[in-house]
């Protein structure tokens, strides 16, 4: 144990998970760590879990980096622990409790949500709970496969609760690099100008003093599964291909610019394509890394890779037994920095975002079913897509067994506006929106991107919408009539509904 | 004249506006000077009227840096001569033809033009046409009261076209620095940590191979005008209480932050508030200075501006007079960097911009009345509300004799979605969104800022929303409602339509 807290004041601070978890009171604001499911706290929490299983009554807010494994958004979701909630979740449990209204969701930027704590915008954390591999001699908290907000709860919260997480190797130290941006008045650039770049500590530095309990335990990541998708090997070639007309039009060169992806099946069709293709020298500036990326890094077609988080499957859990192989070309960021504006503007980024569903303007709807439902949450992707050098957005283009088209006339909810999206991209072809007004937008996506069974409706429904005029025509009466439909009748087919 | 071309090889290219204009030809792209009217090169196209007053057909793509003065975006586009415009245009006559769909029209964040003409996504000038006080002995421009995309078209453009603008004095020289981000991949950061620094050169470097024409004249900018609005000194009011409510809370102190504001009455409003408030040592850093910031400056209030134009009315010419008491204190910038994320970020500016609408959610539409139809633009209002460290938008209650409301149930386009609107203003209250999920945004922006003859209406609203669930409760079958009795009975409010 002392190999993993090396700060030897410390080790009186070691307790169990449930008197750890004793500490959380009723009310309470905590920051935990966790992104993509990796690297969360768990052991203190799924104490806590056994506290409401055993009928106490406990309600708390809580943040995180984004999404978290463990059951833990399910079990404390489920148990009505959550109150509120931020700035990401992925958990199809917790979702309900959102879309009641019994939990309230802050749907965040994530690179947001440390201005808004130093701001006064949010509440700081009475209890930061870490993921953490091992505590160095000064106290400083080395951390495991995701960095996330770790470093902002750690200075801002009263009290910290360290997990030590013995499932990581101790060669994690040399993986993360962790840089605080300054206080205003005063804020100087961030100094990153490769993917690459180090430009913090390797650790954590945090007060000692405050740190109220460290709970050891051997608690292992939660993998993630990636659904098997045809669609998603047709969307990356479109994007493949859309990239190699950039080489030849002379405005990239093969090593492309530094990519970034969200999570997900088609992301990772798209890194597995980079492995036959022309491109090389690639490096990624990004918040997540998934499984295609550890594939490229091996075979030297990826020389660098910045993110806040790994979230791999089960069989590439396998990267954590020699991780001195990534030393050098993984750097894990806090994620106000992989999500930073400064940095993903100058470096020009490459950013491939899922839709939930786009319209033939170019707004992408990345949240809410039908305008109110919440899905996951918004995540890094606007942090992204408005200040990337091409932001593209992908999505089939229709879902329910065709009779749900995810290109829509109007977008039921927006999250990226068409000030800020180039490219749409479905299984059925490549829309490049770039210096295109709206009226010139909607025919490029109708052709390109619409699933033929929505064409001639969508046809008819932009006739009508120029015939009344507008720089963005539209029948305000009927541009939300396609989900109107589908929530009445299950589909958005006007032939469908004819029969309903 | 030899004292406004000091490069003497370039005395030969002198020549008259229509020689100059007769170089321009069917099909061009021309990249020209101009912000909020003022910088506009205006001799040129001046003399590009004539010829199609005198029945030429001429047909060009015009850029500028955002609206322009000297009536021409009226002229040209009622002669049919405007087939495509970026990034911005504020003309009523051209939004008609916007509108029609007979001048294609590209609504982008000032921020991102030089991206897109760097990077392929927008053709490069076939001639520049840049406004300017005088040509140094090495070949700088010095700019005249606006800097916008001028270095911008100057680096890209094939060809130039001088306009020696007498009406300018010399010390305009010392006013402005011009800073370009530099290639990637190796771009830099741009060393901007206070909006007073001066990071590049006081004229634009250009190639004088480039130059094929020089038109001087004495043609002066167009004044704006400042609509008196009672309403905007109560709106300038209430943000004036949010901001003293910062600083006692302690997150602010009373020299704010770096200020940032559209153009128009409340933004003016808002300034002439700060004259006899307990805020002093103020700070800019906008697109736009207004009268009001230079009354701020004279007092003493205001110690730097950073912004890429002026703007002032009729009485404010005079600034003109003497502009040295401005040197060490404004500073005029390329629009790149007036409006770059990556300093806005860093600043942590308070943003205050003009929506057209907002709804109870917190999103937030500036360009597009009833969903459809182009008002002006979205400007650089995206550049700054996405990163910004106050984000506030701020409109009347209600508009068209009360029939209106300015805050709907859902926005009719989405220019700033509910991720990054921090503030909503109207004269009614301030409704301050932070740290709120979407189900209490909606009651604080319905008590605080909806117009009473509409709350019952919105109330009755949220509360069939909330019935039929989600995350952010619509009913999706009504959520342009408001928008469509609006077009049907030219009222929002039930009763008008019942009598209709």
């Amino acid at each position: 144990m002392s190999d993993r807290i090396r700060m030897k004041s410390l080790l009186s601070k070691v307790c169990t998970a449930d008197e750890a978890a004793a500490m959380i009171k009723d009310g309470m604001v905590l920051g935990i760590s966790g992104f993509t499911k990796f690297g969360d706290a768990r052991a203190v929490p799924l104490a806590l879990v056994k506290r409401v299983e055993a009928g106490e009554k406990l309600s708390v807010s809580l943040m995180t980096g984004a999404s978290i494994g463990s059951n833990l958004d399910e079990d404390l979701g489920d148990h009505g622990v959550i109150a509120r909630r931020l700035p990401y979740m992925g958990s199809a449990k917790l979702r309900e409790h959102i879309n009641a209204g019994r939990t309230m969701y802050l749907d965040q930027h994530l690179s947001h949500t440390g201005e808004y704590i130093r701001g006064g915008g949010l509440p700081k954390p009475d209890i930061a709970i870490l993921d953490t591999t091992y505590i160095t001699e000064d106290g400083g908290l080395v951390c495991t496969s995701s960095v996330g907000n770790n470093a902002l709860w750690a200075l801002n919260a009263d009290k910290i609760i360290i997990e030590i997480n013995e499932t990581h190797p101790f060669e994690m130290y040399g993986l993360h690099d962790i840089y605080t941006v300054g206080a205003r008045p005063g804020r100087g650039p961030i100094p990153i100008v490769h993917p690459g770049d180090k430009v913090g500590t390797p650790y954590i530095p945090i007060d000692p003093n405050k740190i109220i309990a460290i709970v050891v335990h051997q608690l292992p990541d939660t993998p993630v599964t990636l659904a098997a998708d045809p669609d998603a090997y047709t969307i990356a070639g479109h994007l493949m291909d859309f990239f190699k007309h950039e080489v030849k039009k002379g405005v990239l060169t093969n090593s492309l610019r530094p990519l970034q992806s969200g999570v997900g099946a088609v992301a990772n069709a798209v890194f597995a394509g980079f492995q036959d293709s022309p491109f090389h020298d690639l490096t990624m500036y990004t918040e997540v890394a998934q499984d295609a990326v550890f594939d490229l890094i091996e075979s030297g077609k990826m020389l660098a890779v910045s993110t806040t988080s790994f979230s791999v499957t089960k069989e590439y859990m396998r990267i954590f037994d020699d991780v001195t192989k990534f030393h050098g070309k993984v750097v894990l960021r806090p994620q106000e920095i992989s999500n930073h504006p400064e940095v993903i503007r100058r470096l020009g980024l490459i950013s491939i975002n899922t839709a939930l569903e786009a319209d033939i303007y170019g707004n992408v709807n990345s949240t809410h079913v039908a305008g109110t439902k919440m899905m996951n949450g918004i995540g890094g992707s606007g942090d992204f897509a408005r200040n990337a050098g091409y932001t593209c957005f992908v999505t089939t283009s229709c879902a329910k067994k065709g009779k749900l088209s995810s290109i829509v006339p109007m977008v039921s909810h927006v999250d990226h506006s068409e000030h800020d999206v180039n490219v749409i991209c479905t299984e059925q072809g490549l829309a490049d929106l770039r210096g295109l007004a709206p009226r010139e937008r909607s025919r490029v996506v109708i052709e390109n991107c619409v699933h033929p069974n929505f064409k001639d409706m969508m046809r008819d429904y932009v006739k009508e919408a120029e015939a009344l005029g507008g720089h963005t025509p539209h029948v305000i009466g009927k541009a939300l009539s396609w989900h109107q439909r589908f929530l009445e009748t299950g589909s958005m087919l006007e032939a469908d509904a004819a029969l309903a």
